[in-house]
């Protein structure tokens, strides 16, 4: 399947506005609850996707057009958003990912990529050989896991709530898939 | 669960702007391809989300405060998106759904709804008797229902564009939940 890269940019230049329009002002009931122990709350989701703006997506991208397959992604620490979440409110958060993925949708498009740079290789600490298409399409499909998961993790706070409804609303029978 | 009502009209009331702050101006491989035959594209969600606001949440609330257990419920007709969204861009159906959402939540809000009018009963052709409660819970998760949807629906477009994290990515296991 071709990537057309605009797509891509499309989707991850909306995200941002997208959950701000979605979460700045609403209750904690909806954004600072979680699916129980162990999982993560609206707020931490929010933190994780900073996270990545911060050390994984763009990174790894300047990795592969630096260094290609001859050097190892690091892993990604899945419990960064811990760190950027100490102190801050919601808010500062979605500003802070808003301006983040600002920057590097900026820096995406100075590289001026074309056809022959997605398929510029790098090195994957678990699936071995990735291409920076495989990467670039992954950033804007994270986005999207963890859309999903905010609207299980709010769905969740009604399952009590919504009566005998729970057993015709699709969300509320998502069990979840790993942890995103 | 006690049911705050302001909480629920506090997702009720920003569920449009999401939407509209994720989809407008998308190329329509996000929003007008589906999950196979007889699933439903981002396009075919957002008219069933406006189909809701006509004919479902706040005529059923009007029959439990006007006649209680005493009437049944109209059944809710699952393809009246296909009504909504006939001759539409996406974008005259995002207007349309704000429009409408807006106009209903003005309505409830009128109502000044007191704890003991939530606890109103009525009557839903498949479960039975249900709260005014519930239907108004129901109403904000059915928003989450389907934010939950039009993110998979989305993320299915890249499943194999994102190459080997398709492994990594939870929304890609999710195999959906009825239609929803």
């Amino acid at each position: 399947m071709e990537h057309d890269l605009q797509q891509t940019m499309a989707l991850l230049t909306r995200t941002p506005a997208a959950l701000n329009a979605l979460l700045r002002g609403l209750p904690e009931t909806w954004t600072m609850r979680n699916e129980g122990e162990d999982t993560w709350s609206v707020f931490d989701v929010v933190g994780h996707l900073i996270d990545g703006e911060r050390v994984n997506w763009m990174p790894r991208a300047r990795m592969i057009l630096q260094s290609g397959e001859s050097r190892t992604f690091e892993p990604f620490d899945r419990l960064g958003h811990l760190r950027e979440g100490r102190g801050k409110s919601l808010e500062q958060l979605l500003d802070e990912f808003a301006r983040l993925r600002s920057e590097n949708l900026g820096e995406l498009r100075g590289l001026e990529l074309r056809q022959e740079d997605l398929e510029r290789r790098g090195r994957h600490p678990a699936f071995g050989v990735v291409t920076l298409s495989e990467l670039l399409a992954t950033w804007a499909t994270h986005d999207l896991t963890h859309l999903h998961q905010i609207s299980r993790v709010m769905a969740h706070q009604y399952r009590e709530t919504v009566g005998p409804w729970s057993a015709y609303l699709g969300v509320l029978q998502c069990a979840g898939h790993s942890s995103a």
